[in-house]
């Protein structure tokens, strides 16, 4: 009897994460709608579309959050995306430390290295260190950010700028309250690379933050953060070139910049992708192969149990390792002296398969319901699925319906496909196993 | 001594498949550069583009074979055609006993089952018994389609436009000597249901054929011959539903058709993406949804050992089922009372990886080199890589750089991405396995 009561109250880890989510977007939706928040009058479905869009930390908007937003309707805006971003992080997190307790023997190891920091218990201890690791990288952005824009725009302003710009990049949500993002930044160092680390940081995953703290030298870090590290390196340093070279001559983007500024534009063109969302260039006059680019960057996203979204970048990474491996004959890849399990390969699978079906499902269904050309229609889909933001200006066009197709995914984005389907599919029952047969494929 | 001999000149497949493919594009080129070829001189660049569409059976071509080809091309395609459906399908075959025969134990219960009718070394009897499955089928398509167009052409030009459409159907490669291929067919249910059913029993694989005529009843088919014929079943059903339900007021493709024709357009505008790649609507004015269900459905393509291309149905099936077990914490996904080993779904998912890479690398090359929009040039990618030859209409737009692209892309599709990159990446040698350890994923 005593079994069965527990059983009832358990409440599973995606359905939680869910819940949560929906519930802020709710109360979010609420406020946004009150008169206070904003100065001129929006829609039942503006309210819900840039409310989901802050909670999943998306930065997509239907208006100019700038112009539009009160002083409270940026603070609502502010603890969405503070929930939103760090919140799932910390939540992330306490999922992982619980799943590792429960694997056992095999990731003792592993864990013992990653979390010797933590006694087992200490849910609330993690949190404790996440949001102390959160609020110090925004605070020390805060105050660097205020301190230079103050001769610009005074003490007041510069302190209500920063607060706002730099919870919005640690948090990957991209949301600027210039009219333009960042394009009028374009040609401020300072800024592009304070609100990129901040983005980078807050996107790479906690784990990994705790790692590099904690242990010097390269050797010495988990796989996981090895990998994490040496893939964001050289996956922004390719995106980084590709666009300077891509848009070199593009008139209407970088062309017309000094070379300083192309290659830090370039630099920040091709970080932003992979969630951050801010932007520096118009998207909507970028040439076909970096809008096709930056998709593939926005389908990749960041880090596990961090601020950003996406497939993210090691599941991409297990993909292509076992890929390689496949076609050298291995069964199981290897990676800095470390093998991977096939447990691994099968969950990187699973999560890239479910995400390239909801990106494809839902631009059908906006190709449906949307009268707009196909590649801005992609680029929006892609970028809602990651949370990223970017958008060819396309977002104030679509339907009440477009609207909330694109808030759905975002959510589904932000919680990750995989929580949604282990929602949706019941774990099966244990059963004798079938016999093995074969299949031809390819 | 003699084993090294040996080694050096033995030709693996993969290279032996690629090169003889090399060489019937080298000389089919050559032959179509002939002034008894063409009624207008044709560049070098079409040339090899033609041949190559057409050994690679995709049907795409950069002018209207009906009227620029004179009987001797007209001839030279066929052969092409032929050898690059049937053989191919041989050839694979061949490869797919050669490989059982290695693998031993744990295959030989299929094995025995699926080709109980071949001595393990009857490779020219296997080839024989295609050839005959393959004759048999154009032969009975001829003579029902010249005896059927006999009225309207007379018997010489019903019996040379059969031949032509009979043998670019069954080999998957969608030709037509009709300058709009197959729309001025599109009322004609009998033309439409014979082309289908050459092109769907030509593309769902030899020992899927086998198993269906030797063994009465679904019971008692192989696990393989279960996955093609149900899903072949689903897909078509699924594609025609949709193509109809989208279409239905499209007055540029179905929308003006009765009813009964819409039906059948809509069933072979839903059947034919799966490699045939014959035409009956105008895909430049075709709904996009519809135009996003055909890239997918042209992604996917037919059966393995078969005329057909693409990653094939039966990867697809793989992939969903992984996916789905894996949400079911399965390790190993259950079909029709039959477990899938590991190895299969690691094979999966690297065909299915390297060709969403070949895919997007190419349509990046294409987006660099083409002023072509994004949509019409995605389709062809696509088209190119499934060897299905459908197009919006810009093939003859293409700049001679694109064109060979193109060629190169039709050529990787057809012999399959597997096989060309086993020739670029060496087997790892044995060594002692590293460690295990984990990654966190999505
Ligand atoms: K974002
Ligand atoms: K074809």
């Amino acid at each position: 009897m005593r079994k069965l009561t527990k059983k009832k109250i358990k409440i599973s880890p995606p359905l939680l994460i869910s819940g949560s989510f929906l519930l802020l977007i709710f109360v979010g939706t609420l406020l946004l709608k009150l008169p206070a928040a904003t100065t001129v009058p929006i829609s039942w479905t503006d309210a819900i579309f840039v409310a989901t869009s802050a909670t999943t930390v998306t930065g997509l908007s239907v208006f100019d959050p700038g112009s539009v937003l009160t002083g409270f309707g940026e603070g609502v805006l502010l603890v969405l995306i503070q929930f939103g971003g760090i919140g799932l992080m910390a939540f992330a997190m306490a999922v992982l430390m619980m799943f590792r307790k429960k694997i056992g023997l095999q990731n003792r190891l592993y864990l013992k290295e990653a979390y010797s920091q933590y006694s087992f218990g200490g849910i609330i201890r993690l949190v404790k260190y996440i949001l102390i690791f959160a609020f110090t990288a925004e605070g020390i952005g805060i105050v660097a950010l205020t301190l230079y824009w103050i001769p610009e725009y005074g003490l007041a302003d510069a302190l209500h700028l920063s607060i706002f710009h730099v919870i919005s990049a640690f948090n990957n949500a991209g949301f600027s309250l210039f009219p333009d993002n960042l394009v009028g930044q374009q040609s401020d160092p300072f800024v592009l690379l304070l609100l990129s680390t901040l983005f980078i940081v807050g996107g790479i995953g906690f784990t990994v933050v705790v790692d590099v703290f904690q242990k010097k030298g390269f050797r010495h870090w988990s796989l996981h953060t090895k990998l994490m590290i040496t893939g964001t390196v050289l996956v922004n340093f390719l995106a980084t070139v590709l666009v300077l070279v891509l848009e070199y001559d593009n008139s209407e983007t970088i062309g017309k910049l000094p070379l300083f500024d192309k290659l830090f534009v370039s630099y920040f063109t091709g970080v932003t992708p992979r969630t951050a969302g801010f932007n520096v260039v118009d998207y909507g006059a970028m040439e076909d192969p970096t809008l096709l680019l930056t998709m593939i960057l926005m389908f990749i996203g960041a880090g596990s149990a961090s601020t950003a979204s996406g497939i993210k970048l090691t599941t991409f990474i297990v993909v292509v390792l076992a890929t390689i491996s496949f076609l050298r004959s291995e069964r199981e890849p290897e990676i800095f002296g470390r093998t991977l399990r096939i447990e691994i390969i099968l969950r990187s699978l699973a999560i890239t398969a479910i995400s390239v079906l909801t990106v494809w499902l839902f631009l059908f269904l906006l190709a449906v319901t949307e009268d707009i050309p196909f590649l801005p229609l992609a680029f929006e889909v892609v970028s809602a699925f990651g949370t990223v933001g970017l958008s060819m200006g396309i977002t104030g066009e679509l339907s009440s319906i477009g609207e909330l197709l694109v808030s759905v995914l975002m959510f589904i984005g932000r919680i990750g496909p995989l929580t949604l389907f282990f929602l949706l599919v019941k774990p099966k029952k244990e059963h004798y196993r079938y016999p093995y047969d074969q299949v031809f494929t390819g």
